[in-house]
């Protein structure tokens, strides 16, 4: 029953205010009354939040830890949610900064199911960083789209994921464009000889993510990729027990810059409930997050947390094939590259552009 | 094809890159890929998102309203937050501010299936705004939460929900607190007479979810409360369709994690998906929103839109029996008040405090 969750928020705050506005994070985010009206006191032990902590890290900046009773979450991925952030979320001062959970409740998780080196053993690469495209634009229908991802493995490229806006549309069913994907990279894979994997998006209610991944696994697939911002924790940790031989793309859709650290959300709680690899804006692209973020983001993903896998860090939004050194230098070899709009953009070179992607992943000197 | 969803977004800008900066948001929310190696003409007109208008709202603030494609909705609730705010909830300068819908887009959806009356009738209320209060704190056996429900009920509140933290833990499992409460508002109903409903809070995946509302349905219960944003939009969704029999109240948790205006998220999209009452944080209490906030949440859920059914406006969050006129005359009569600490502080006088908490709403002369 005393098994904690140590949570840190960062909040905006006064030196004269801040024990009172962490005692009240701390009532919020577990009892949420008031103290005195509890009468059981095995409640007030066990069940209240604790504050274990408070440091001032800025100007009216706080960090404060609260231990959250683990007894509160179970095993349900989304009750974790809740209990870290539910109503605090609603203060707009506050983020959720990081978390630290008892070693039981990280091994009821499971983490990923295949992490770096399934994802490796996928594509028959030990060491280099991998290399990953979007099948872009939504709207193309199957055969085009299909078309694309041939195209694209014929670059040799390693992962061919769906742009997360694919769903499952009338203009192109799931189960088309997943078919006419498998059919394109296949045509690609009898030439190149290299097994380039596609990793269809998912959509939907738990129901529609298990008829997807269902048809995906009958059609010879082995990863997949979804959003557990908008499929729910819940669903995520779901697909990844039940669906153990796919490995999971967590893609960062409504993941919010702000106010949960994306080095938490993405880097360490995605990982958590299943996600073999997650994507992520990378610093000096279309978003705004900045290399310390990105930095801290890859290293929570790859540090073995429980007993559990590493997860594949894949940065992504806006990268270019002239940052690739650069990239490489940051993330090193435990990591896979996504670039999907600077390939498109070689229109009638596409193939051409993604080789050399690829070369230059395939070439980069990590002891440089 | 051509029909659009309009959504307005709020974000910082000078006016020097407030059009870039507005077609980049277009472009983020549909194709996501530059749109010069986009070669489909259907695609450029019909996919592609429209900057439709920009309008300056205050110093370096803009309002900017996008038309995007409802064809890459189709009528999926999670594929509609992923392309209304999936990339763009990324920049931590944006918020989503608004949407309109096409016509059979909010048709498709549903919105509330009960909705105000539905909700009045059940406790047979024409017309004063209804009484809400919460099983708290969380940690309590089964046979406490029953017990306190009792004393609510005896005090003739309407409705009684669970602490949002109340999910299916080992020491409270989910069935064995629903029995309970239900035995304990039937004794009390027996005294008072009154119809008071028990609404039980959700938890887990689509299929905990859906064992949960079984149980409840064969145990004579016809509300439940889910928190869309832990359980996703799709599940939410599914819920609604499958169990329309019972009323939905959406619990705000989480919700403010993504950068959503809480009239929009709270008021419109959760009712549009299926929630008949929307629990929200009431100005002046624990939480950050403004009476303008409030009043357009509430305005927005009770608004009939698309030939659905008005929703129902719950104020809540560290409310006092002290504000019931204040609030009153600020809701109005198609409101329900919710009031849970402020009850539970008083301790062995919670039957006496709750039935002084109905006597003023039903004492509460609208007209004056």
């Amino acid at each position: 029953m005393t098994e904690r969750l140590v949570a840190t928020y960062h909040l905006r705050a006064d030196a004269d205010s801040i024990e009172a506005r962490a005692q009240a994070i701390a009532v919020e985010q577990s009892v949420e009354m008031p103290l005195d009206a509890i009468e059981d006191p095995v409640i007030l032990r066990d069940i209240v939040g604790e504050v274990q902590g408070i440091e001032q890290i800025g100007d009216s900046m706080f960090a404060v830890r609260i231990g959250l009773s683990a007894a509160t979450v179970g095993d349900d991925a989304g009750q974790m949610l809740n209990m870290l952030f539910g109503n605090t979320s609603l203060h707009e001062d506050v983020v959720l900064h990081d978390v630290c959970l008892p070693h039981e409740l990280g091994v009821a998780f499971g983490g990923p199911r295949h992490g770096i080196a399934g994802l490796r053993a996928r594509v028959g690469v030990p060491d280099r960083a991998l290399t990953c495209s979007a099948l872009k634009p939504q709207g193309l229908a199957p055969g085009q789209l299909g078309a694309l991802a041939e195209r694209f493995a014929r670059g040799g490229i390693d992962y061919i994921k769906d742009d997360h806006g694919l769903a499952d549309q009338a203009y192109s069913r799931f189960a088309d464009r997943v078919r006419a994907c498998v059919a394109g990279i296949a045509r690609a894979t009898r030439v190149t000889g290299h097994p380039t994997r596609y990793v269809p998006s998912l959509s939907g209610d738990l129901d529609a993510l298990r008829r997807q991944l269902t048809l995906a696994r009958e059609l010879g697939i082995d990863c997949a990729m979804l959003a557990p911002m908008i499929a729910g924790f819940a669903a995520t940790q779901a697909l990844a027990t039940e669906f153990s031989d796919m490995a999971l793309f967590a893609h960062p859709s409504l993941g919010g810059a702000a106010r949960i650290a994306p080095a938490l959300l993405i880097g360490k709680l995605f990982p958590l409930v299943g996600a073999d690899a997650v994507i992520f804006p990378n610093y000096g692209g279309r978003f705004g997050y900045s290399s310390q973020t990105c930095r801290l983001l890859a290293d929570n993903a790859r540090m073995p947390r429980d007993g559990q896998r590493p997860g594949l860090p894949v940065p992504a939004g806006g990268m270019t094939l002239q940052r690739v050194p650069e990239l490489l230098d940051f993330y090193g070899p435990d990591a896979m590259l996504l670039i999907g709009g600077n390939l498109l953009s070689a229109r009638t070179q596409l193939t051409e552009a993604t080789a050399a992607f690829t070369r230059a992943v395939a070439a980069h000197d990590y002891r440089k």
